[in-house]
């Protein structure tokens, strides 16, 4: 008869574990008191990769200051780049919204990595004495900065990804402003026909909102470097060491690559989730501007007989079950959609943000979720937007060109010279009469022919038309 | 030389107020300690009078219960009848974002109250101990009954004018659905052609919504009329005499004209916002079908030559500093600015709600406000909308009825006929080649003449088209 | 060898699917273009339920009507009864958040439904010939009318799983009611002792605000009957038989169960998320209450010895893994958690309402995730909260009763007998010299001293102490 | 018999005005056509100088292109320096929240300026061929740069003022982090006892999050320097002379003494909102940290005697109407509000932001009078925080202590020394007994007497105690 069951004990009292799993009492507990979402953090592998690297750095800290046993440290250590490799993801098991703060994310780790840590000694899983999940692994650490050192590291190396696929986004729609540099069309404000421009300055326009947005993100991101790792409990640093909070950063800097700082105020960065506001902000932000461009493109190629049909969209599926021949704009619709997610979020992880009490913020486990699904969604939307979309429009030049030659704002670029009353006139006219704005003016001989064709040129109406598309 | 200046005394020691003011140490406090927006809430007439009937039905049910002199009590209703006939507004002058739960709200109508009752009594204001605002004008009562009390009374007068600011739009649309009930155009999906319909059935659903809108309006201005007179402060009536609850109940029906109920548990009631978040979701609700409505406002007047170009909002002003002749659908937008600010609105009150401890919430004030604001706004957006934009509306039966007829979409009407797959070629080869349905069809010898031309009917194609307008 | 694949034909051309797969072509396309969430309609068992609910009642109507030949009608009926019992869901694998307006799950839906009717005819799947997704499965249907009335029917059943939730926290909560109903306490208003209560009253509480929000919740469940089945694409009921929508509705509602009704304009109900926002509305007031109820419970409970430490929750999990012996309000916090996303969520819910445009909302996707969203995991919260959290609390009925003793909050009960400025002094001098505020109305002989004991009775304090409990 | 009123024309026909309004017919329809608010654009004074601003720079620019005679020049710039000073902004009388994209404050700007310049130029009111709004005033300009160049220029200065009170309130803060610097007390995470800190850390900790939201709202500021003055209608410059772009932002950049940049591609700065939509995210960061921080502040004065107890604020008004001698925290509940409807505005503000469309977006007005409340109130809410309640508190620094030397929470500091599992045992022995940590530490014999005094240190328990209050 084979042993399927190993009992562990805690706070609470005895209970089961199978034999086989590195997780143990305390992830039990937790995923029976968070049946909440079905979603285990192992469905965030940046996040699982950070706790890793965390317990890596504390370990090699508290080996430094020699409160860990080297032989226990680089089982520990070594258990920590198993899973840095993608192994044992799957051991974490616990619900991603939690109450707790993150503890049960914290626990798990510990669990995982001394179980795992215990093997590559020796020792079969449980035998917590030789090497202990919290007196050990968590050595040194408190939840209070393990976990929100984790969810910043996990949200870099996410925006990291999100950034690279925005400038995917950004080269499609400075691609297209190049492409379409020379087609004019009429501008709208309000909806309403404007003055004259080019498709290629439209396409600019989204390429160079793409380019600051991205900029936002640097800047966002560069707070999100600071880590409250040492602090422990509520940043007093209690039981941790001197020379502990330093020297776990120096090796979290080395694991990750990324330049950590150890926040100067310990006590207010244990408690704050500023930096995770302004990252959400600028999210919704790229949210904000993604969204309007897209219904840009929507609206630009709605029709194809009674839209607007300036422009058409590649078609990537068919788009109705009853209406034949319909292609509609999936593609800009789905990223309309995960815009209205990302801001849904905001209010979230505001509103999380806000209800921290004291020395700490209880709701991060909601915070990571929302920020994740943002981050990761955006990226997705910036994709997919760029490869099955942008990449593919074409433009219905004739049609735009016709557009601008048969417009009243035309009257504008008039109106230095034949004042604007009488462009009022004219515009009123042509309005009433179906007319056009060059036929009017001639006629009331309010300027020669000659000096009308050369205000009235393309090139001069569109402005310089080059705005650099980035 | 005369006294300008008047002493008065509360817990913090003695201050003066001028002589003439009816308001006193109370409210000249809270002026001091909240200089917030600037705004008083005699800006908000609907509470103001509302605080005068609660104080008239209090001293009412005190006087039946024996607990306050007729004298006193005559003197009280006499000056809450002149407050809800408009006067002494201008003495109520806290502002009306304030800490406190709107204890100064309360006290600011208490010192009004007892000093207009004074004067009617033959004494000189200040004299409270001929008559006393907390003593005897807000006998039997606390902030915490009677300020959410009076906050309820004027959210149901001021969604009354709402109520009727929406019928006023939607009969507006509902002409405009009969007026263009024969007016043939396709209907769009996913700002994509779709299938004919007429362009009353486009208003008739503006009307439907707006008549919609207005059931849940009223099913949630019901849940207002629950009150907690008499719970005194924290929902158990401590010093509201037996019988006090329901004698204030019933003058204050009477006076006020509502069918108030009085809440089954105090203590519930006391500490709950849930009445004003379920209204301000509502509200929401308004919000957002509005603005949906005036984007296609904005949408189908688009052009005049580079747009859909279905519609004809009328002129109300210049559209342009720069651009002559261009008019500009300023009231849609106008509109959707009012929305975006409800929306807004929701958010704050939604947190304020949540934000509530224990036996009571503090943050009535701001639910008020933002309630407040909601609600106005809403009802002058409809009101301009209604005025200033649908009842001038004009349709360009000519260009719509082309764009069905040149429509690629007819071809799901024969569908059914001919089967999705070859109607689906169809479509493709008139997109393609730029020639209509009809004529395709009738080549390929896919349907006889005569059986084609009945099914593309207009009549046939948009239904009934006379769904009701409402 | 074997053949591993099939070819099938779209609007852009043919493509390879597995051969063994239910979904087609259209739905292989799906998941090419929307890699968003990585989370597929197969994790919404109510929506693929629904689905197949709309599909077999568009048979039997169709058939009925002499448009379907019962034996394909037969078929269809057999395959959507299977995937009612929960078969074939694994083949429901388009992106829950999509582009589409709901095109590609209604497109899974055709496809799953036509190749498993195809098998029980005897054919095999992708033999369209015999049995089309479109021509046969979606007879008479259009997505616009398929997906919001299987997402109405999917909420339906969601929100009823939350009722009986409710229910059950609503029950825990009167319990305990019952179970504290002579437990003085302190009632407190803005964090500051008012006036004494007992703790019975304040869980009664607890227990009314879920009652009412149900009976909410059974309002905007209601208005989720109403249904478009019938309108086909814009609600004109184009290549919809007469009689077809009255059928299928009556089918629908005998296979689900539910009073169904048909919406009296069909143009409107097709673009019309009015329903949604409002259900989104009153789950944000679920939330809000929750979470009010939570941050009260979280409070109450605080200390356990620099805190209120009014109750204690039952211990679920170590609390954390470096403080010893902290036990920490894990299950209220992650109920606070599920708060704050539902809040958010109906941001996102209200941006997709808002944003949709003339005959559709394209975006009801993003709506559907994040309504099921919301109640799935209030549902969970509820459950957690009673079963882990409410059932075991416990009240410090001896602390709780010597602060009433020993509280200020007394003297209010003795203001109408001695009067508000007195009170105030005593009050003040209580304060500040930390004595009792009867010695000091006995002391000033403001009261003799029975008449003192009597109005200080805890009964007379708390009223009847017996509000019910629900 | 006086002439009252003079007539003014424009496209939509002739109107009276008042004979002596600075104002004139475009201006008059707008007060028609936008009765919303009931707030004219006077109510936001930096808005009013910053449109006098940008139309002094224009002005300048005109002439020193050769475009406008010095002579009209010398009066517009006289004009506007006037209403720089203060004068003529009750003539600015059309609502604040309008549709239109601002034209109608542009064009009320426009007829002020020329009305009031025609005065100075001997001539009257209305007497436009010697001066007129649009062909002098607005020359080289256009509603979609003036509007928003003012509404950044405005929210600078707002901001401005928002940094002095926030410095204000940190100092506050910082002053009493001294003050506080030995008061020991307990810490808590997620309401329960954690370990020791003191007072001071705590304060001090307010003190650095309002620093770094500082340096959030320094960053924020800095991107609203970017202007697009010269981009005309949509962003090509149509209209405007090649120069103009330049001089016009040399003299705004001289005339308001910003460092203001020209934005390098106009196109996209005429229809972007990302600085506003940054800067509201940023605000909204403030509020949450406020809101947090006035949470705190409530919760720790919790009492008088069934709380907290551990500061007192100062008393600024009598707390109840009907509880003597109660006092409420009523300014940080004021903050609190504030704090929401920040986070309100953030979500109409974004809303607005994502509803712009193609070369411009309509809907600034509802962003300026979001952001210029948020700015305006979130600048009221710090100083009066800082100046009735963080100087004045006073802690209870006795009991403060007790609840440190009572405390379960020590044990944390001895688990390094004695385990996390013996420690935790302790930490339940002490729980269920009642007992002190340290007297069952000695008992068992876990650590001798003399090791364990000196773990217990004040000192060593909160860390340095000293970390920077900024």
């Amino acid at each position: 008869m084979t042993v399927v069951i190993r009992s562990e004990h805690d706070l609470l009292g005895d209970r089961d574990v199978p034999v086989d799993a590195y997780w143990g009492v305390h992830t039990l507990r937790a995923t029976e008191n968070f049946p909440i979402t079905g979603t285990p953090i192992s469905a965030y592998p940046h996040l699982i990769d950070a706790l890793a690297a965390v317990k890596e750095a504390a370990a090699l800290a508290n080996e430094e200051l020699g409160l860990l046993e080297p032989r226990k440290a680089a089982a520990i250590v070594e258990a920590c780049r198993e899973i840095r490799d993608g192994k044992l993801h799957d051991q974490f098991v616990v619900d991603v919204i939690q109450g707790g703060a993150g503890t049960s994310t914290n626990m798990n780790a510990n669990e995982v990595v001394a179980n795992r840590a215990l093997e590559l000694l020796g020792h079969e899983k449980g035998q917590y004495s030789f090497l202990h999940p919290n007196e050990d692994v968590n050595l040194g650490q408190s939840t209070n900065d393990v976990y929100p050192t984790a969810v910043k590291i996990a949200t870099v190396f996410a925006v990291r990804g999100l950034l690279e696929a925005m400038a995917v986004l950004q080269d499609a729609f400075a691609r297209k402003a190049v492409e379409f540099r020379e087609v004019l069309k009429m501008g709208r404000t309000q909806l309403q026909d404007a003055v004259p421009m080019t498709l290629g300055q439209e396409f600019s326009a989204y390429a160079v909102m793409i380019d600051e947005d991205r900029s936002r993100l640097d800047e966002a991101v560069e707070l999100i470097h600071e880590i409250n790792l040492g602090a422990t409990a509520i940043g007093t640093g209690l039981n941790a060491p001197v020379g502990y909070a330093e020297s776990a950063r120096r090796h979290l800097a080395a694991i990750t690559g990324l330049p950590l700082v150890t926040a100067a105020n310990l006590v207010e960065a244990t408690q704050d989730c500023g930096a995770f506001v302004q990252m959400s902000g600028v999210l919704k932000r790229v949210a904000v501007k993604l969204s309007k461009s897209c219904n840009d493109l929507r609206l630009l190629s709605s029709g194809p007989r009674a839209g607007l049909g300036e422009i058409n969209l590649p078609p990537v599926q068919a788009g109705s079950s009853i209406m034949p021949g319909k292609v509609n704009p999936v593609i800009p619709e789905v990223v309309n959609q995960v815009a209205f997610e990302v801001i849904g979020n905001d209010v979230a992880i505001t509103m999380a943000a806000e209800a921290g009490q004291l020395q700490l913020n209880a709701f991060e486990p909601i915070i990571l979720h929302s920020l994740s699904e943002s981050i990761t969604h955006l990226r997705a939307a910036c994709l997919t937007l760029a490869e099955r979309c942008v990449d593919g429009i074409t433009a219905n030049t004739e049609a735009l060109r016709r557009t601008v030659e048969n417009s009243i704002g035309l009257v504008t670029a008039l109106n230095p010279h034949i004042g604007y009353t009488a462009a009022t006139d004219i515009a009123k006219e042509a309005l009433a009469s179906g007319r056009g704005v060059a036929e009017l003016v001639l006629e009331k001989g309010l300027l020669p022919a000659e000096r009308l064709a050369d205000l009235l040129r393309p090139e001069v109406l569109a402005g310089s038309g080059t705005a650099p598309a980035v």
